[in-house]
């Protein structure tokens, strides 16, 4: 049971910023028997954190003001870390990682245009919600990985100094606007949907989801966490 | 003169990929006395580095393949370092980063989207010429820097590695099409300009241009370093 107590980088950010331990814990226990051949997890992830890199990039060039784009600078070279660490662990393991992304190029793309938002407070929403969700599930995954593999690809996912940025930025976008709270409320509750299914994508082998009773509970906490993520913004989920 | 052949990284890239050095020795001698105050050096490359970023992840955005958006990834990352290291410089030096760089915002701004380039291979041809160009610049101006900060700051603007990235991706693009290569090319004709605006308007003390007699020479070598990037992908300048 240590693993659902793994090391991890000190946290810069107050507890209520980070409402993943708990998904993890429970995704961890369920999804150990779930997780991919290593090719097919890291070209996957690999190409999502493209997509967390992508959704931040443009959330930088809508920014309006140059606080938020500098600010939100840190974010996206915490998911460029990210990537380039896959990248390195597939070359490690002799993967060739433009091979192993690819398969996840068209779902993925499909995934980020879908989800990009209308604007400025709508990417960033996406950039919190889908980043948290997504990682904390490519975490849980990642206890079925070879033991020296997993810890590192749990730090690579440990994007909580972004997450904490993106929160300080919708703090500030949503205060004293109701109606930009009940706009975004509703994009939050859509995009948890998207994300679900990108999610359970990643679970299919051979073409075969696993049963609905192995994977509900760990989609119970997950949701559990997004909500958690809303409550922080002062967002009903 | 030893300033001129200061200590750099060990360059990764063939000597044909970084025709910067002649540019920036000539940029120092004539520059040194040109040398904005450290705020407004400071401030006006944070926002520049913003830029250089937000127009390397529009390529990464409109890649059209896999490998394309992973390689360029690193030259992302290696602008994003700069920016983040002129952020740091400004806060060692008490400056307040954003309000040194919002002066800038509107003029970089409106820089950015006319150079944006209407898809990727001419927002690649962008981010070399412009990136390349304005680096030089920048690191010409740096040498009328206090010393300690002169070479930190021109060690964060040394972005070969992104550079040989992007030659790369270009050739690929290039080749076989002299269709492509001769819209490059007027593309790459028509960047020129409108980065060499950008470049003078850094020099203007207190509203006012150094004469034509000053700047002239400096123009003429980094506009050379700007034809060698042309020769380097064979398009004619």
């Amino acid at each position: 049971m240590l693993s659902l107590f793994r090391r991890r980088r000190p946290r810069a950010v107050a507890p209520q910023l980070t409402p993943r331990s708990d998904a993890i814990a429970v995704a961890r226990v369920e999804l150990a028997e779930l997780t991919p051949p290593t090719p097919v997890y890291l070209g996957r992830l690999g190409y999502l954190t493209l997509v967390l890199f992508e959704n931040l990039s443009r959330a930088v060039l809508l920014a309006p003001t140059t606080s938020a784009k500098t600010a939100l600078s840190a974010a996206v070279a915490e998911v460029l870390e990210a990537h380039e660490g896959v990248v390195t662990e597939m070359r490690g393991a002799g993967i060739d990682p433009v091979a192993a992304m690819e398969p996840f190029r068209a779902e993925l793309d499909d995934f980020r245009r879908r989800i990009q938002g209308a604007d400025w407070p709508e990417s960033l929403v996406t950039c919190y919600l889908t980043g948290g969700f997504l990682t904390d599930f490519f975490t849980g995954l990642a206890a079925g990985l070879p033991s020296g593999l997993s810890s590192r690809v749990s730090l690579l996912l440990d994007i909580d100094k972004g997450q904490a940025v993106l929160v300080a930025q919708l703090r500030t976008a949503i205060e004293g606007s109701s109606r930009l709270a009940s706009r975004l409320a509703m994009w939050g509750r859509r995009l948890v949907g998207d994300t679900m299914l990108v999610a359970r994508s990643s679970l299919a082998i051979g073409g075969q989801l696993p049963g609905e009773e192995r994977i509900e509970p760990v989609f119970t906490e997950l949701i559990s966490a997004h909500t958690r993520r809303m409550d922080v913004l002062g967002l009903t989920a």
